[in-house]
């Protein structure tokens, strides 16, 4: 992205193997993210810099050291870099490593190739070669399914919960599809695009909101005996959305939050009389990656629908246009 | 308070039963919270209001739907008013009950009786009547320990935790207290007061720290291997306090609030990053009432010492002054 909205495909040269902890990965697939939209409409600074964080493909170079991963093993790698044996890691919070790095930021992986740091404590072979249908979901598992199950986790939901979900976005749809597989009784999605709303319901949306702000905080508490929502989960980042979670969140409940808080502020008070957890950042997706490798695997979960316009990677402007422009919710990029 | 810094002690009527699930208290001693400082400074609104939230003492009468509570019987109550059969009670979280109403609001424990709504759901009678030496540790439950250890609770509190405790005022130092009987394994205490940190030091802390903001985060994180805290709690409720308490926190750890964030803003980008877990509010005292009162009757804790001025309650002046100038750090007003 040279700058905001100027995106070109170019010849770089190839990723070579710098420490011995390094795996050089070619890429099968890889996608655009909600999060790559902020450097896009500049939101956030963009100044020639690499794109993209999600990524599967097949381990085509091994550093010294690397000893979980071989050649020719097809991956599926989370979106920060962790050692996953620091302290921090070994707690299963990944994304707060002692040597995290983020792949957005130094990697790049809207690219054919990417050297992976800390390979081992990043990466995550499938059982085998995976079928081609697969591919899609196994991608998702990357970032937008992970930080939706991360979210749906950090909001602490379970069976018997009522869980409301903020935002229609490709992470706020697996949060849904996570609620689901966790248990949740009732899950509450919060959208007013009724093609989002059907892609809601597959996952397991079991009512459909499309009221916002304070509108949309008034239903839920309709919905609840008046108490508001045992699980809220944000998935948007704005600062509506996140007064909305907080608020739409019953005393004693959860909110998970994995939405990029930019121009967010949340007044102390307001937190203090909710009465609420909170948990959210950078999803840990390390931690989720086995199991919903497994789930994917085993055709229990499919993620990939989420991904509703498929283009080669040299189209990847128009990718990002049909996103920024809401007429798809993920674009994949084939190889 | 007439207004702020305007205290005077008056006659009025005596209170009433109004409605059947009410019992008056006949009070036995109340005391000043640091909360009460806020309107005595101006910073919160105060115009002719009642003041106190903090009372033991003994059942002088009962409505006729109460049937927990028995006239004679000596009680510690909650500062918040709460019906504990709610589903929210039932959570746990009393002061988020559907029925909530806040003492210092609408009743005011610094008085010679006190109404008490709820009555069944709200106070906890101690095993027989107490004796006088007792006191002051079972006022302090009703209160200042009872949210000391909700914070310590919120802030994931347990054996092998280092705890990072910020504010020397009586709640910080209970929840030095609480941290040390929930067994954590290192107890920062963040105070300057030399008499504060040798009473820090009396109820459990380890490790004392005396910088503040960035200074006081850099010792903690020296402290912890460069990862922050596991548990933090945030018992001042300043900005430079909860800023504080947000980065000396490692990610994944968890942060317990409960100082009053009037002026406070969070961003949600700083949220975010932190990659923490927070609760925090109203503290709800009701669920540790009954365990606090048995550790404070089998003289197992001795929380009363934070008290270090003891007035009449037609001194009530003289005490918020005391507090207003950190000359005392908890004030006890005998009846």
């Amino acid at each position: 992205m040279y700058k905001a909205g100027d995106l070109r495909v170019e010849e770089r040269e190839d990723p070579k193997i710098i420490e011995p902890t390094d795996a050089i990965v070619k890429l099968t697939a890889t996608c655009i993210c909600g999060s790559d939209l902020w450097a896009y409409r500049g939101i956030e600074p963009a100044d020639h810099q690499v794109m993209g964080h999600e990524y599967v493909g097949v381990v085509e170079q091994v550093g010294s050291e690397v000893k979980n991963i071989k050649v020719g093993d097809f991956v599926v790698g989370s979106f920060v870099i962790s050692d996953n044996t620091c302290e921090i890691c070994r707690s299963g919070y990944q994304s707060g490593c002692v040597h995290r790095e983020f792949v957005a930021q130094t990697i790049g992986t809207q690219a054919e190739k990417a050297r992976i740091p800390y390979a081992d404590g990043t990466l995550v072979p499938t059982p085998s070669q995976p079928a081609p249908e697969l591919i899609p979901s196994l991608l998702a598992a990357s970032d937008v399914l992970g930080t939706g199950w991360y979210a749906a986790d950090a909001a602490g939901v379970g069976p018997g919960k009522t869980v409301a979900v903020i935002g229609d976005g490709a992470v706020g749809l697996m949060a849904v599809l996570a609620a689901e597989q966790l248990g949740a009784q009732r899950i509450i999605a919060m959208s007013r695009h009724p093609e989002r709303q059907e892609l809601a319901r597959f996952y397991g949306a079991t009512d459909i909101v499309a009221e916002r702000g304070d509108a949309g905080v008034a239903r839920i508490k309709e919905l609840t005996g008046g108490l508001g929502a045992h699980s809220v989960i944000e998935a948007v980042g704005t600062q509506q959305s996140t007064m909305q979670a907080i608020r739409a969140t019953r005393p004693g409940g959860y909110m998970g939050f994995v939405g990029v808080n930019y121009d967010v502020t949340i007044r102390g008070i307001d937190l203090f009389f909710a009465g609420i957890h909170t948990e959210g950042g950078p999803a840990p997706v390390r931690r989720f990656l086995p199991k919903l490798i497994q789930l994917v695997w085993d055709r229990k979960i499919d993620p990939g629908k989420v991904f509703d316009l498929v283009l080669p990677l040299d189209k990847v402007a128009e990718g990002y246009k049909a996103m920024d422009e809401r007429r798809a919710i993920k674009v994949l990029l084939t190889l």
